[in-house]
């Protein structure tokens, strides 16, 4: 499977993930806007993930609910300024656990012969936020979901 | 008048805001919060700005439009995250100039010997959206809104 790039610069206020998958960007962005597909991979893979909202238009509001096996929900929210097919998504993130505490993520979608070089930038109000963010398993993760999308692009 | 200083690390993502004003900060506060006082010392002093929707509750939306003497109009919109009275605002901002580029901004009050330092913060997607922002005259725009924000809370 392919590696994912994390990078935080230290004393900045951004994350910045990398990773190429072996599918064309329609179907890599297609798993990120569809909510059905989103649900499948999204997150640590030990929890599964429901839908509450999805307006996936500029303005419009998202929602999910992690669950694991003991039952515990974790909500996620955030709202859409920027929405370009295959290209790019543009959202803000709360983690409902730290409320009022929001990230503004940015991921773009760039294909070079089939294989799609997927960028996520998620800056925060200052470096605390970030750090605490990296430090709360956010790389395990990232990769635990990255590797459920793999699988799920090579369906 | 006091000085505004604007902070932008070389290769950040964010630009750092801070000014001192000569009240409280629930003062302060209120003239970020209450749109009848926001539109008579927000952006540069050559602008008239007119609310369009103002709903500041997280989740909620606020949209703007100010006017230039020639009657061009510029819209601004976004929607918040946090509101805690008298201690913090965390919001989205975009400029509709430029559809989809979005920051989020976070701004803090802080009273000292009744005193208030406000701090904002903006985070952008990347670098280049952050500079380009620096370089639209924003500085200029901050200055005139906070002299007449400091003129406003003197009466």
């Amino acid at each position: 499977m392919s590696d994912t790039t994390i990078t935080a610069t230290p004393g900045g206020y951004e994350v910045v993930i990398k990773r190429e998958f072996n599918a064309t960007k329609d179907k890599v962005f297609e798993a990120y806007n569809d909510p059905e597909l989103f649900v499948q991979w999204i997150g640590p893979s030990a929890l599964t993930t429901k839908i509450d909202s999805w307006d996936a238009v500029p303005g419009g509001k998202w929602r999910y609910v992690s669950k694991d096996s003991d039952g515990n929900e974790y909500g996620f929210h955030g709202y859409y300024h920027d929405i370009v097919e295959n290209e790019r998504i543009v959202q803000t993130f709360e983690f409902e656990g730290m409320p009022g505490r929001a990230s503004l993520n940015a991921v773009k979608f760039e294909e070079n012969n089939g294989k799609t070089m997927v960028t996520s930038v998620a800056v925060f109000e200052n470096q605390e936020d970030r750090d605490g963010m990296l430090s709360s398993g956010m790389e395990r993760g990232v990769n635990q979901g990255y590797d459920r999308l793999t699988a799920l692009l090579e369906k």
